[in-house]
C-alpha cells in the first residue's frame, strides 16, 4: 500500500486543513493509499515525528482555519539535509511527500526532489505572491477578513470626519492592500512595490477630504516612503526583528496628521489576516489543490506543483514558481488609481 | 461632453453598484464623461426615466448590495423595439450604454448593437452560468452566502444525528451547489446537470451516516431526481410559477426520511444568496468591469462585452456569452463526488 | 471525588457547548470534580450511554454550535421514569446532574427533584419563551443570524421594488420575529401572540410601498391571520408533522401579493436560526450559566435552575420557569409597531 | 408643533444611527413631531449647524455604523456656555435636546438640564462603563468584532504554538476585555482595574502552554503590569496622546517572550471595535433607547436620562450614570478566572 505523508510549513493560512481533507479523501477514496501527518512541517519529517491521518481525521476540518498538523519555519536543507529526510520517509515507509508551503518550502521541495525525494508541492501564501499560479489560497480570505475590518473603520473614519489608515499585511507584494483597498474604496492605496512620496499621499487625502470625504489609506506592511527607510531596514526593527515603532502606518498617521492637519488614526490590522476560517472561495481552491496533489503523486509527477491557471488545476514546475515573485504590475495599480482620484 | 448611460437589468446580483461605482469613477476620472442612470433597466430606457449620475451620487455604494438605479425583466426588444431605444438615447443626449445583465440582457444589447446603437455589456449571474467569462460578480457571494448558512445547518444535523438538505439557487447550472457542497463538505451534490437515482442519493446517505456522519446534500432547486417531474415542469408550477410543493428539497426530505428511515431536514437558502453585502472577491471583479465597460466605450469597442479571462479583463463579442449556457463539466462534477465517497 | 454528569436535550441550540465548557473547566479547576456526558440527552441517561469528560474534552468548544454530547427528544419520564434514571446514575457512580434543555427538560427535571434526584437545570432556548430567565442563551444568535439573513433579502426587495417576507422561528412566541423585525426595520411583524387580519398585514404593506420602500414582513412561523387555520393545526400538517404548504410565509406571499398587487417573495430562514457558531453575547451568558450550574450542585441547590436577571446569574425553582411561557407582552409589541407606522 | 434636536457626541460607537432612527419614528408616527440634527455633536448646536431630519432622513439607518449626524468631541459648557446652547435653541425654534454620548456629554447635559434648558440624555460608550444601565449600546458589537478577531488570531496561535495577544480597548473598565475573553476561551484576562504581575500572566501562559495549548492573552488598552507605568501615564504618550510604544500588547509582548520563552505576538484590535453594522442586539437595544428618549420628551421627564434595566427601558437621573465608573466587580473577574486555571 502506498503511503504519503503531508506537512504544511510556514506562516498559517486560511484553506491549510482544507488541502489536508482534500488530499487524504482523495487518496483513500480513490487510490486506497494511506497517509501520515509530519507535525509542524519540516520539523516533524527530520524528527520523525508523524500522526497517522486516517478518514476521519480530517473529517469537518475544512471550514477551520490553521491546520491540524501545526507548522514551524524549519527548513530541511539547513536543518538535516536531504539525506536526514530521505532516512526519515524510509524509515516510516513514507512513499512520498505532500509538501504545503510558501516559497521557501517549494524551494526545499525542489532541491529535495533533484536529489530523488519523491515531493509534490502545494503553494501556499496570503500574500499571493508565488508566481505560476494565477492565485494561491489563502489570499482570498485575508482580503476578506481586511476589507470587513476596513469597513468598520470607514463607518469610524466618516462619523469623525477623520482619516483613517489600514495596515495590512504584505511583505513583498502589495496584493492584499490593493484588493481590499480597491473593495473597500480606499483613497489611496500603498504597495512596496512602488515608493510615492509623502506629499503625494497627503495630496490624495486632501482630495477626498476636500471632496467632503473622511480619507482612506490601505497601505501594506511593507511600503516605503520616498527618502525614507523601510519599516523593515535592519535599523528600523527591535531584537525581535519587528518593526520599532509599530510600523509604516503608525509613522503615516503622525507625518499625515502633521503635514495635513487632517485627524488621523492608524490601525495594524496584523494577525487576524492570516487566522480563522477560510472563505468559501479558498475552501473550494484548496480542496482541489488537495485533490490535485494527489492525483500528481499517483502519476508520478514528482517535482512538480499544483497551481490554478483560469478555472483549471495544472502542474506546474518548482521553476515557474521560484524564478520571482509575482508582485503587483504597474498597470494594476494605475486601474485601481482611478479610486484615489 | 461624452454621456453613458447606465442600467442594471434582471435579478439582483451582489456587485451591481460596485460596478457601477466603477463606472462611474473611471468615466469621470479617467475620461471626462458625464453619466445618467436609467431605473430599472430597460424599462427606464424605454419610458426616459432617468437619474443623474454625479461622482457622488456613487460615493461608498460598492459596499452594498442591491442596485441603485433598480432593476426589472423588462426586454427592450419585446417592449419597445430598437428604434424606441435608440429615441430615448437621443432624446436624452445619451451617447452609449452600459448594460449591466444576464443572459437576456445581454441577447437584447447584442440585437442592439447590431442594429447601431452604442451598447457595452456586462455579464451578471449569481448562476455563473455565462460562458466567455471565467466567472461573473455576485456568484462569489452567493457561494459565501450559502455556506456560511449551511455551516450552521451542519452542526445541527450533528446535534440531531439528522441528514440535512440545503437547496441553493441555479435554474440551469448547478456552480452555486457545486462550491458551496464542495466548501461545507456535502456528502451529496445535486445539480441539474446531472439526474441521479433517489437510490443513489440515499446511498450516498447512508454511507455518511454509517460512518457516524450527520449526511449533507446540497441540491439545486432545479435538480430532477430520476425518473420524476422537474421542479420547474408547467405541472409543478403554481399560478405564481413558483414550485407548488416548495421545492426539490422538501420532496427529497420526505422520499428520503422514507427511504432511509434517517430523520431528514430541509431549507430552502432562497434570496438571502442573491442580496446584501458583496464579498471583497465580487466588490474587486465588479469594479474592475466597470473600469472595463468604460474603457471599452472610450475605446469605440461598443457591440462587446467584458469578461474576466484568468485574472485580466478582457473584451468578447456577445456571441461568446450567448451560444450556450456554461454548466457544469462532468469532470468537475466527478472532482467533488470524492467527497460523497 | 463527585461526579457530576452532563446532558443536552431537545432541539439544538448555540451555547450548548459553551455551557458544556463552563460546568467542566468550573468543576474541574474550581472543585475538583469529575464529569460524564450523557450521549443524547436522557436517552444516554436512561441507557448507560456515557461518555468521560475531562477537561480536554472541552477544549476550544465554547465557540462552536451545536452539542459534543449530542440531543434527542426522549423524555425521562415517560421512557424509563424515576426509577431508571436513578438506578442508572448509581450504577454510574454519577453524584448529580446538570440538565440542560427547554421546557420539557426542565419539567422532567423538577418531576426527578421531587424524586429525589439531585438535578441541576440549565434554561435552554432559542425561542426566548422561558420565564424566570431574562434571556435564554441561543436567542441572541438566532436574533443575530436572522437579521443578517434578512439584511440581505432587504436589498433584493429594494432592487425590485418587492415585498419581502422572512419567516423565523418562534412555535409559542413571537420574540424572535420581535427582535430580528425591529433590527431589521421590518414593516410589520407577525407573532403568533397576536392575530392580525390579512387587511391590516397589507396596509401596513401599501404604506410603506407609497412611501417609496419595499415592503419587509418578518412573521413568525406560527402566526395565524384573522380568521384562518394556525399553520400547525392537525390539518395543515403533512404525515412528518411539518406544514403542509411550505409555512405561513408561502400562504402570504400568495395572499398579499393577490391583494395588494404588489410582487411578493418569501423566504424560510428555518434551521439556519439554531445551528452554528454562537455570538460573544451567547457564549458569555452560557458560559456564566455553566459555572453557576455546577456552583448550584457544590452548594447542594439541587431541584433548582440557573438564570440571567439583569446582569446577574442567579438561582430559581423550576416552579418559575414552567408555570407559563413567556411570550411577548402588548406593550413590547406596540412600541415596535411604531416602525409600521 | 413641537421640535425636537438629535445630536450624537464623543467616540463613534454603533448603534447611533438606530437611536435616531427610533426616535424619529417614534417623534413622527406616535406624536406628530419635527426633527433637526445638529452636526458634529455640540459644536452643531453652538454653531447652529442643523440639518433637518424628516422621516425618510432615518430610511434604512438603523443597520449602519457611525452617525449620519457626525460627532466631535466639543463640550458645549467650555465652548460656549449654557447661555449660547439656549440662545441657538431658541433662534432655531428647538424645544427640547436628545444628547446621545457619553460620560462627558451627560455631564454636560446635566449642567444644561439644571439651568432650564430641555434635554432628554440617551447613554452611550463601546465600553460599557457608564452606571444605571445593565449595558450600553454599542458595547455588544464591539464584543462580537473583537471575539470574531480573537478567534481568528487563536487559531494562528494553534498553528505555531504560539501565545497570542489581543489589545482590544477599554480605558477605565475592562468590560470589553472581560467578555471578548470569555467569549474567545482566554487563557489570561488584563483589565484596567486589576493589576497584575508580569510573573504571573506567565504563570498562566505556561499553565495553558505545559497543558499543550496555544496561550491566548485578552488586555485592556489601560491594564498596568505591577509595578509598572500605564500605557497611558503623560511620560508613555507621544505628542498626538497615543502609547509611544504602540499600546501595552507591546510591551507584554516584549517580556512574556524573554521570561516564558515562548514565542509571543501582539494584535492591537484598535478602532475597528467601534465602527461598523451594530449587532442585532444593539440595533434593537438602541432603536428602544431612541423611541423612550421621545417618550420622556413627550411626557416632560427633562433632565433624565433613558437606560436599561433587566428587559426594560426606564428614565434614571444623570446623577445615577455620573457618581460613578460602572468598574468590573471583583466577581466577576473571579468567575472569568476560572478560565484561565
Amino acid at each position: 500500500m502506498t503511503r504519503l505523508g503531508l506537512l504544511t510549513s510556514g506562516g498559517d493560512c486560511p484553506g491549510l486543513n482544507a488541502v489536508i481533507r482534500g488530499a487524504v479523501l482523495s487518496g483513500v477514496v480513490s487510490y486506497g493509499y494511506d497517509f501520515v501527518g509530519f507535525r509542524d512541517g519540516w520539523k516533524g519529517v527530520l524528527e520523525g515525528d508523524v500522526v497517522p491521518l486516517p478518514r476521519h481525521a480530517v473529517r469537518g476540518i475544512a471550514r477551520f482555519g490553521g491546520t491540524i498538523l501545526g507548522t514551524s519555519r524549519t527548513n530541511p536543507l539547513t536543518s538535516g539535509g536531504a539525506e536526514a529526510v530521505r532516512e526519515s520517509l524510509r524509515r516510516l515507509a513514507v512513499d512520498g511527500l505532500v509538501a504545503i508551503g510558501g516559497e521557501g518550502t517549494l524551494a526545499a521541495a525542489q532541491e529535495l526532489a533533484k536529489r530523488g525525494i519523491n515531493v509534490v508541492g502545494v503553494p501556499k501564501t496570503i500574500d499571493n505572491d508565488l508566481d505560476a499560479t494565477d492565485v494561491t489560497f489563502g489570499f482570498d480570505t485575508a482580503v476578506q477578513t481586511a476589507t470587513e475590518a476596513i469597513d468598520r473603520l470607514r463607518t469610524t473614519g466618516e462619523s469623525h470626519h477623520r482619516c483613517m489608515i489600514a495596515e495590512v499585511m504584505g511583505r513583498n507584494a502589495g496584493w492584499i492592500a490593493l484588493h481590499a483597498g480597491m473593495a473597500s474604496g480606499a483613497h489611496a492605496i500603498l504597495i512596496p512595490e512602488l515608493t510615492v512620496s509623502l506629499r503625494q499621499v497627503a495630496a490624495w487625502v486632501e482630495s477626498a477630504h476636500s471632496r467632503g470625504r473622511a480619507p482612506l489609506v490601505v497601505v501594506s506592511e511593507a511600503f516605503v516612503l520616498e527618502g525614507q527607510d523601510s519599516p523593515f531596514s535592519p535599523r528600523g526593527l527591535d531584537t525581535f526583528g519587528r518593526p520599532r515603532l509599530g510600523g509604516i502606518s503608525v509613522l503615516l498617521e503622525h507625518q499625515l496628521q502633521e503635514l495635513t492637519g487632517i485627524e488621523t488614526r492608524a490601525t495594524i490590522l496584523g494577525h487576524i489576516q492570516r487566522g480563522g476560517a477560510p472563505t468559501a472561495f479558498d475552501r473550494v481552491l484548496a480542496t482541489r489543490l488537495g485533490f490535485a496533489a494527489v492525483d500528481s503523486a499517483a502519476n508520478g509527477r514528482w517535482g512538480t506543483m499544483v497551481s490554478l491557471r483560469g478555472t483549471t488545476i495544472v502542474n506546474v514546475g518548482f521553476d515557474a514558481a521560484l524564478g520571482r515573485l509575482k508582485t503587483v504590475p504597474e498597470d494594476r495599480y494605475q486601474e485601481a488609481a482611478i479610486l484615489f482620484g
